[in-house]
């Protein structure tokens, strides 16, 4: 069996594998303040242009989610979200739990825009009765998407001005942060999201680590007192080292950008045999997540020899199902895909 | 420098490392739904002793203390815990943060008693005001406790009479267990443990392991359900199976029980050295911990080729300091730490 | 001006004030322990024609909504509840703030169905994630709803079928629950509602009390406990008596049915005015509140000298705009406002 | 049987009830919006010397106490108190339910010190491990305490000056502020405490009204977004004007004061009967509760005629007994009682 379902059936790539045993020895202080910490944030830092950016290291994204978000709300605040976000759908409630309505926009292919935003905020404030009701506080969006759509920098400037204009913080996840700027529908550099949101992550489980997630604050207003929250969630990995020496591997030679390119390019791939073949797409992602429309007939001869997501029905016996590459990905069994593909 | 300041220092076992790396491009499910992940529950239950346990693989400490607390109390409960205990004190209110307050029992030795919990009980209801009050709920305790001791079968046989008799849940915190079984001053077994207690863990993150504690559930009534409280705290690894192969590798031969022996063993060594030198304990540590009250300038002086926890004051120029031993501990480190006690 | 904007305006009915000032000297114990509240509690059991529901009494409707859910769900669990529910759009993130998420269901005038509670479940448990959403818990409804309609004894038994088969908790918000009841559309009792829900309340706010909320839990799990949880929430008033004097005035000689009655034929008498003016309704109400559509003229002559709530734009420069009577509305007051619309 | 358990057993003082009446059938705007409000608002200002302090009005202590607490502090904050602080002890996790640890100071006499407050926080930040433990973020006072003892103005001003240093706001639970001003050992003003603290509140409830406690904010940091809190809290009384009401009787012709000034006289008649009988006391109050200790046989006596508050053994066969008076204490029942302690 062949498995697209997600981009983390396997483990690390070898490089990080081999750091983890070359540096299993050493004996360092715990709780992220060793030198491998410190390395691979200074990497970052670098990788965003930017001096004055923090860098914390944490295990995963409903953590990244969860300590970020409950670091910024004040009690009487919600977060904003596409209905599809993570944080709104698929999280168990994890921010409801820290006491934070999430505030959910309609989403279009994934996305939301500035202007959304903006009047949803205006509308609040406009209510003579707003008091009643939740304080939108700061904005969370997901780059790629849940649909494996990207943001454009035209896209993620309006969002930033509509949340300065309305007094709330920026939260970008980038759990697939590698895919979406690897991808050709992207015009976004780390520096510009680092100049555009106040806090983003750039995820590692999914690109290429064992785990871990980088987040980057370039607000100060959220930093101060931010390894408080880490650790009242549960984030403080007492060997933390195990999250700077894997980003240090990601990042000391460009590795994390090169295998992000290398599985948008095996999904654009895929993608244009199933254009070829004449499906429809839910929607257009120039990422490594692909969203086909099928008939369920065919759906049915490939879950023989491999694994997809099933996501929903699509009408006349279709059905929209999901397809992912990754870091780990091989050549080989993109090619073993597209070739029942065309025989369907 | 060699490093005695805590058990977490180094990164895992190499046997944990290279299982790692051997099943690296095995593709699986994610979210602890893996054949690892199923291999080391069925490692653990037999260890119990009790086909009727369930195990559950968290990455963190704070994660599985925080999880378990939170999915057992209601929202009007509060959990008992000694003043000492690592959720009264230093998870920076990560109890708290889930709604429910750390009652605190004084604590011997870091130890608390059946019948400190029976009188709590019994004051509570007594109080024509008890609706005032939070309701204990469960109880909290480690093993071996954050002085380093350890719970007796006797000592636990009347902590879980106390916790039925008044309808506590009993929890045991077991970060450090290998290391309390091990030890010299324990009469229990697994079995002994997930008979007395409703839930345990089993702790991976000091023993042996990368990062990672097994939690395993003797109440079914605790168990329903569990996986949601996993995830909503952000403890739902996407790669799950990295936990389950690091159990596996821990218990398929023994390798668990047979690197906390030997840490053990070599803090009874350095204690022993210790007390040859005439210094006195904070308490009798049978285990990895040894927490030694030693004159400010001998500490000073090893300070120089050694790390160590400096705990606080002691009174008449002297301090009380904590020798940790672990897995990783080399006989050589704790001979020269013997050659340089030896010589103050 | 004439207001009939809301039906909490003015402070109680006369007798209320006539019997807080005749007990007023009284030394009665505090918290609700008093004789007033328990005789109040005895009269509201009788009423539900049911030896077996406990009452409590609490200030307002945000806490006995708050009070409740929380003191229900467990931590992984969420509340079912209608778009326009209370809870879900109108108290601040009030049930969020204790750490559940408000999952909601399309309304249809305010209402929602057994139907729909059972397909959400259905789906929810179907999904091989569900482990990693939010689990629903218990069900709220509202009687009379946020639009002034009620359900009818079929529709109810619907719903408490749904929730039973899915075990879930059903509670019903009657802050308007003696308008519901006095309607001409309602075709249940105390009794029957007793019955089929596991909890609910009896307002009093807006029903002839200067405050208070009466609540009434048949299933004794919930009960076990609740005034912990009403004390938590700040709602255990020093001077419980003040709810007790209020509701034995309420219910001793059947006050609170017969404000209501009133109340709601005042209501009927304009919703006539309005048809016959030829204005269409946001939806159909048998109740106090009406929700008429109106030109936004004639809505300006009528704001010269009545209040009233304008609700949304309807299109083709119409409004809808919201009419409350209530105990407290004068026959005369009424006669005034159907005048004037006959005049538009 | 002669009450003197607490200083909530009656009702309101007559001009109160006349006034609720009086009011009865006017119609005003809710949720605090209205004119009554306003003109309390505007007493208390002007009682406290400062334009610059905004005034809000909720019903009860415990909601007070939740809603300035979880207001003000961040996720990662705790509250230092005094161990027997109201919200330490009496109000059912009510504090930790909103996410925030309690942190205790050890009192004395219901007091706690600014030193106290300044050694905490350097030790906080002196541990290398402060950010596993929780950030003070605020203190809680009470004025008088729960021991009926008052603070000093050097007392209240060390205590501020600690704050500042620290970066800590400073709330005063004035429950009983009248009593604790009116009394001989208080050298404090309402405007010294506006100028002192951030936040505090003139409690009404035990102080001449039905319920109600009025919360002065003089820190415009912690004014923005209040009113979100309050109804979040369920604070947000629908008829918001019975609060507004209640205070302008108590303000506008300086009747709080009169009432309080009145209790306290006959507490302290209480008190020196007492001392002349020869009994200790817990310790020295001023104000109106008097913490007497008694032989059990002399409280068996008084017990026939009178209610009190039994609060703890005191060694040898007495026990500390609390007796409260109000301002609704009648000069015949404190006389009575003077008469049965002198043939005691």
């Amino acid at each position: 069996m062949l498995r697209f379902e997600s981009d983390y059936l396997e483990g690390a790539h070898p490089s990080i594998i081999k750091k983890l045993a070359e540096t299993n020895f050493e004996q360092t202080p715990g709780y992220g303040l060793d030198p491998h910490c410190e390395a691979a944030a200074a990497l970052i830092k670098k990788e965003c242009g930017a001096v004055n950016v923090n860098v914390h290291f944490l295990v995963g994204g409903t953590q990244a989610n969860t300590t970020v978000i409950a670091s910024i709300l004040k009690a009487h605040q919600g977060v904003l979200s596409s209905d599809a976000g993570h944080i709104a759908a698929h999280e168990s409630g994890a921010i409801e739990a820290t006491g934070h309505k999430v505030l959910t926009l309609p989403h279009k292919n994934g996305k939301i825009t500035g202007r959304q935003i903006f009047d949803y905020c205006t509308a609040h404030y406009a209510d003579p009765s707003f008091e009643h009701t939740v304080q939108p506080g700061m904005v969370y969006i997901s780059n790629s998407t849940e649909y494996g759509t990207v943001y454009t920098k035209a896209e993620l400037t309006d969002i930033s001005a509509a949340c300065r204009e309305h007094g709330l913080y920026l939260f970008m996840d980038g759990a697939r942060l590698g895919y979406a700027l690897s991808s050709p529908g992207s015009d976004l550099t780390l520096q510009d999201i680092a100049e555009l949101c106040d806090v983003f992550y750039i995820g590692g489980t999914k690109v290429g680590a064992l785990f871990g997630e980088a987040i980057v604050i370039s607000n100060p207003a959220i930093h101060r007192d931010f390894r408080y929250h880490i650790k009242q969630h549960g984030g403080m990995l007492a060997k933390g080292r195990l999250l700077g020496i894997q980003f240090e591997a990601l990042f000391e030679t460009g590795l994390y950008w090169e295998i992000s390119k290398r599985a948008v390019d095996l999904a654009q791939k895929l993608k244009k045999a199933f254009q070829e073949k004449g499906y429809g797409f839910y929607c257009d992602s120039p990422s490594n997540q692909q969203f086909v429309i099928m008939p369920d007939e065919h759906l049915k001869v490939l879950s023989e020899k491999y694994t997809f997501n099933v996501m929903e029905k699509a009408g006349d016996g279709t059905t929209v199902a999901r397809f992912c590459t990754s870091w780990a990905t091989s050549e080989e069994a993109v090619e073993a895909l597209i070739h029942d593909i065309e025989k369907l």
